[in-house]
């Protein structure tokens, strides 16, 4: 297993040195020429994603897997789009981040650069393969990538695709390389490629992220568990914490930046509650909440010990009175994720604390929580959301999929 | 042993939090107070300091290693004087990286923030551990110190005086703790810390490092090995080659921006190495050459396969002719470490196709890769040279010790 993987991280780290030399142009070009293909091989791609699809019924997969799995027409079309899409964004390379003329006359560039060879590690989902490549190539890096065994039929006929495109396109085939093999040596071997793999990104749930940064030795981007939190503070409007806490825990439950937890100023618990709770219970949330809370509200179950912290991906919200802002941070500290945190308040002072107090990712004033994705921050596509501090934090787009060098010029300098 | 180590990493998180708070004055003024009471304490430092060294005499210990672990007047002095020079420096935090105005009124700001809990280990020099502290203070961030097992009198004694200056300038003296258990395990349980140690940075020799690559489950910065080229290009001012090589093998051979090989165009050879390499000689450097360049060298001995890609951090450099500059970018690719390379030459086509296709961290034209130092580059002090993609390349400064948080301000908006 090891020598077959490094077999490929051999032929991935040729083909990104390929890739360093190449245009923006040529490499969007060939994303377009990726898009074209996967369209036009619709039939088959679907037609093997249908064996997947039968295996897995066979197997007794719950619905909500095989929904992941399903291809159609237009999620075909969607990883064509997807594509196409991040071929039309700026080149992320070869920008210039920062400059000095030191007083000995050399000049120091540090600009943008291909980060090389990039794994990815991911489950169900086949348009991650498509997705992911092309987020990889526009970012002048390789990619290897290891999917799900349920999915490896859709994998196999995507990545056969994309990978004819790029040889009609003059990139080296190898820039896209699929492990066939999807035992979990397979996992652990691409986890373990050292000076072959650059930046490996697991894209899935919970157990495949721990088991990642636990058996990892190359570097890892640690992306998605998101416990986050609703702090409504005493100085609050009403309703619009209401209208925030509504789309953060309602409009999409199972995402990461959904919130998991409100936290209530115990001074407006009595007037905010009341206007909150409604909203929520007839949007079918459970509400769990301490015994403040609960006083005052009606259709509020208890919650557990471990309701705080917990990401339920669900229709289910913890909730909690403090008795000030400093009590709020110091909750989101214990519990959260350093994913995303936000506070609804009209008291600049209490804004300011939580700002500079809350240690996560994303810190929000009056607005949801949900906003932490990169295509509303303005980047574009994203390969996911950093939950660690090194390299890059929050929404990952390709900014984040690149790293930089180093170009000094001289004229015989010698220290 | 992990339960030790949980409860620092507890110390360290709350202490981390605390100097979140705090203005950089208040962090500058308290180096300034560990550099003070390094210089009162210094007797009560030499003195462990002597225990350690007679200990190491005592089991045998290299010269060399002798050197590193001795502290003198002017030593202590430096440190000191090391600690205020940090604390001179700007202030790495808060710093504005990027913004955006949404079209939706979200206002996103990217800012400078502390790491949160950064761990260092080293090896037998004592300095360490008071520059890796005022590093991490001025960075915001709170520092677990693991040093070798011969220095851990003189380590000791240095992070009580700091704790006790970080006491009376009103820091929590938990933003310093020293792991007083210099046993192998008590290395592995910080490498494991997770959830504690947002950065670990192992400062040392290459055995230190690989074993923490390889063992350590909290993110890692690598640092260290440099196996650095020079080439020198057909179109090469020859004494400015000569001048930049002797640089860079003889000025320190035992750091890792040294030279390690000489790549030289084959067309040029005959007409350079006659003026390069009698002052590398002199200079008492062992030159080990292919067949090539032995047949136009006196006095160079055979290069033998492993001895290029070898770091020797001493007065040996292998040399090696090539046919053209895509040769010495391949031969750079093979055996170099991504550290630091130079092309000499003055035809700007060859420069362009050097600078554009060396994936190294500092690639340089017409000048010596010994410039590749935080100092150098005018970050002031640095922690070491990065030689990994994630995060940070090359020198790794302040800027380079701190993370980013997004800060986001609305209005109500919901998604």
């Amino acid at each position: 297993m090891a020598n077959m993987l490094e077999a490929m991280g051999k032929k991935a780290r040729a083909s990104a040195y390929q890739l360093m030399k190449m245009e923006d142009a040529q490499r969007s070009g060939a994303l377009y020429g990726m898009a074209k293909a996967l369209e036009d091989s619709q039939e088959l791609i679907l037609s093997e994603n249908k064996k997947d699809m039968d295996s897995g019924r066979e197997s007794g997969m719950a619905s909500a897997f095989l929904d992941r799995l399903l291809l159609t027409e237009s999620r075909v079309k969607g990883m064509a789009d997807g594509l196409r899409s991040v071929a039309d964004m700026p080149d992320p390379l070869n920008r210039l981040l920062w400059e000095t003329m030191r007083p000995n006359g050399l000049y120091i560039r540090r600009v943008s650069s291909p980060m090389g060879v990039i794994a990815v590690i991911f489950e169900s989902r086949p348009n991650v393969a498509a997705d992911s490549a092309g987020l990889s190539l526009k970012a002048g890096s390789s990619v290897i990538l290891r999917g799900g065994k349920e999915a490896i039929r859709s994998n196999t006929a995507i990545v056969r695709v994309m990978r004819a495109a790029l040889r009609d396109a003059q990139l080296p085939e190898d820039a896209v390389q699929l492990v066939e093999d999807t035992s979990r040596a397979s996992a652990q071997a691409l986890m373990t490629l050292k000076g072959y793999v650059d930046l490996l990104i697991p894209r899935g749930g919970r157990g495949l992220i721990q088991s990642t940064v636990e058996n990892a030795k190359v570097p890892v981007l640690q992306t998605g568990e998101g416990v986050c939190h609703i702090y409504v503070d005493k100085e609050a409007d009403i309703h619009m914490a209401a209208d925030i806490i509504h789309n953060a825990k309602v409009s999409r439950p199972s995402v990461c930046n959904a919130a998991e937890c409100l936290l209530i100023h115990q001074d407006i618990a009595h007037l905010a509650l009341p206007v909150i709770a409604p909203r929520l219970l007839s949007a079918g949330v459970e509400l769990r909440g301490d015994a403040f809370c609960r006083a005052i509200t009606e259709g509020m179950t208890a919650a557990a010990p471990e309701d705080y912290g917990q990401e339920f991906n669900s229709l289910i919200l913890a909730v909690k009175a403090v008795s000030n802002v400093e009590e709020a941070v110091e909750h989101i500290r214990t519990y959260g994720t350093q994913h995303s945190d936000s506070i609804i308040t009209s008291d600049e002072a209490a804004a300011a604390y939580f700002l500079g107090n809350v240690d996560s990712a994303c810190v929000y004033h009056n607005a949801s929580t949900r906003f932490t994705d990169g295509g509303e921050f303005g980047f574009g596509a994203e390969i996911g959301i950093s939950t660690q501090k090194l390299h890059a934090r929050g929404p990952v787009g390709l900014s984040e999929l690149t790293t930089y060098r180093y170009l000094i010029e001289g004229n015989g300098q010698t220290r």
